[in-house]
């Protein structure tokens, strides 16, 4: 069949909307057409040539939702009709990985995933008869994508594609971070460390389970009423602190009991580690730091009870997890209608990068 | 009261024997006669001067086990004749790190134990009426020592005190490791990079619980039959082999579990991270690394699911798991009989030191 869909070319260069051929899918493979897609800085960080593993040419984007259009042989989880959130991170729930219970990084497909390839090794994507590159498994800057079943969460139909899309990545991340990688519990003192989206989503997962003192840094003042909004207690602004651990020392007597680098800076991830409590503060990276970065510290933080730790997709198991995800957001237990401060055609998916990169939207989202 | 006591004078040099001056329990203080002394590498970090924070002349010591010979006014939970041992890390039961549940590392004399003094800001020892400084509240390289009451375990009259003295320090600091911070599971495969003390305890923690594979890495090759001894499975010697991570993460398919890092070399301490597994490997630091020395990692190993943390005395709470763990030693649960490997009087507490900085003994103890 044809697509159309926005390719990206080589680094650098602005996404083109072109019309693609999509082969359909094979065993165990669903075909789904993308009703809405989130653009996120993790595309950009491939589109720009920093990602040391991005592949060209490739169909990006991977915070879409949508519905099932065709199912391959052997596909016995979801149907035609099924309404469903690609996953970057699958859940096969029968690998070593899956079967540990203690993470989300179901490893089944990632060497062809890594390749921008389906599990079979091919693409089901091309150009004039030449391939073009999947990308995370999802590929959701095309209007219609074929994903592995194991890939795709299956959500509720009431869930609006244009809002739930954003479970995707950015709210999953953010929220899962707290709930399932960090477990904070009620009273716990929180340090979030940049308000962007995926820092909010941290702070209402936060306000969520009952946390105490939620303290965001961020050097963009304007971050401030909207975080206020998500739950945040205390704004600190590094411009105008000049010691951002000890004015989070202070705050808290005695440090964070959990902290969230949501940047990709190691400066900061640093600062995040030493402003949590002596004797059990625990510091998670969410933040994707640029090829090579280094984190340091004494190791004397570490001994004194500190916990240097990270989460991808926010600890979530996506066919377990992002079901129950929809349903808070749903239910009213979280916002994600204010993150999303505009939408466009994928046309003008650039301009949503470009607004993306200024810092004038938390979230663009593409309307098929 | 006059006691035999060696005396640290200033950094570098030798220790002297010396009759000092005791004063008698104050408030909240007990009067302990030491029947046997372990030498530490720790006290040796302060001799030597890499501890920024040593003070001199004092009375070094810290791993002892004794008989109460008086108490102070105030004090509750012991009387004259209980054994006990001196701990470093007291155990208050009601500072708000205590309370915590979370760590071990109770906060409520700190201030004036890191200045070696009594909680009443005096020290008890002098010499032709100058005074000379307590060390780690425990100072049992005298035949005579006062300690805060929380700072002492009473544990069962059976229990030889050249022996169990060891639990002050060494063995709680590696059993610890595993069995309170780690809480490492049956079927878990492990990781200890050093061979000595701690190593060796660290490696009979882990066979306690049931662990699997149980990897040791030592440049020494004298200790493999001894760590073979105490539960070792494998043994892998760095100047044998090219990369000691892969070699790991090729025994264990994919990782080790849990890695402890007994050395206090932060190259070290990175390789004991990224030796662990992707997805859940946690790997704990006991060694205390040179003054000013950072660890570094790139903090994708932190993000793909790894954890870094420390450790301090095992994560033991003194005087809840100490007595404990004498009652282990005593139903033969752990064999600390192998690891003193020296014995000596007080006048030859020199030789001591002289045997553990060659590698020669395991684990040196002075008898009164």
């Amino acid at each position: 069949m044809k697509t159309k869909a926005a390719i990206a070319w080589k680094s650098g260069s602005p996404l083109t909307i072109e019309t693609v051929d999509l082969q359909g899918p094979q065993s165990g493979e669903v075909l789904v057409e993308i009703k809405a897609t989130g653009i996120c800085h993790t595309d950009y960080y491939t589109l720009s040539g920093a990602d040391p593993e991005g592949i060209f040419p490739a169909i990006l984007g991977h915070e879409g939702a949508g519905v099932v259009v065709e199912v391959g042989p052997g596909v016995t989880t979801l149907q035609k009709g099924d309404h469903v959130i690609p996953l970057y991170t699958p859940e096969c729930r029968q690998c070593k990985f899956c079967l540990s219970r203690k993470t989300n990084l179901c490893q089944s497909i990632r060497g062809t995933q890594g390749k921008g390839l389906m599990p079979d090794g091919t693409s089901r994507f091309s150009l004039d008869g030449k391939p073009i590159f999947h990308y995370m498994g999802t590929s959701t800057f095309s209007n219609y994508t074929v994903a592995p079943e194991i890939s795709l969460a299956k959500i509720r139909k009431d869930a609006p594609f244009d809002k739930v899309c954003y479970i995707g990545c950015g709210v999953t991340t953010g929220i899962g971070a707290v709930l399932f990688t960090a477990r904070v519990e009620a009273g716990a003192n929180v340090a979030v460390f940049g308000l962007g989206g995926i820092g909010l989503n941290v702070i209402q997962g936060a306000r969520m389970v009952g946390a105490d003192k939620i303290i965001g840094i961020d050097i963009n003042p304007a971050r401030q009423a909207i975080a206020r909004k998500f739950g945040m207690t205390h704004f600190i602004n590094p411009k105008d602190t000049e010691n951002v651990v000890d004015a989070i020392v202070q705050l808290t007597d005695g440090g964070a009991d959990y902290s969230f680098e949501c940047i990709g800076n190691t400066q900061v991830m640093r600062q995040a580690l030493e402003c949590t409590h002596k004797g059990w503060g625990r510091s998670i990276i969410i933040g994707v730091a640029e090829a090579g970065a280094e984190i340091s510290t004494r190791p004397f933080q570490l001994v004194t009870g500190r916990k240097w730790e990270g989460t991808a997709f926010g600890g979530a198991r996506g066919r377990t997890d992002v079901p129950r995800i929809v349903d808070w957001y749903m239910e009213g237990k979280i916002n994600i209608d204010d993150l999303i401060t505009h939408t466009m055609p994928l046309e003008d998916i650039n301009k949503g990068f470009d607004l993306m990169k200024s810092g004038d939207s938390i979230r663009g989202v593409v309307l098929y």
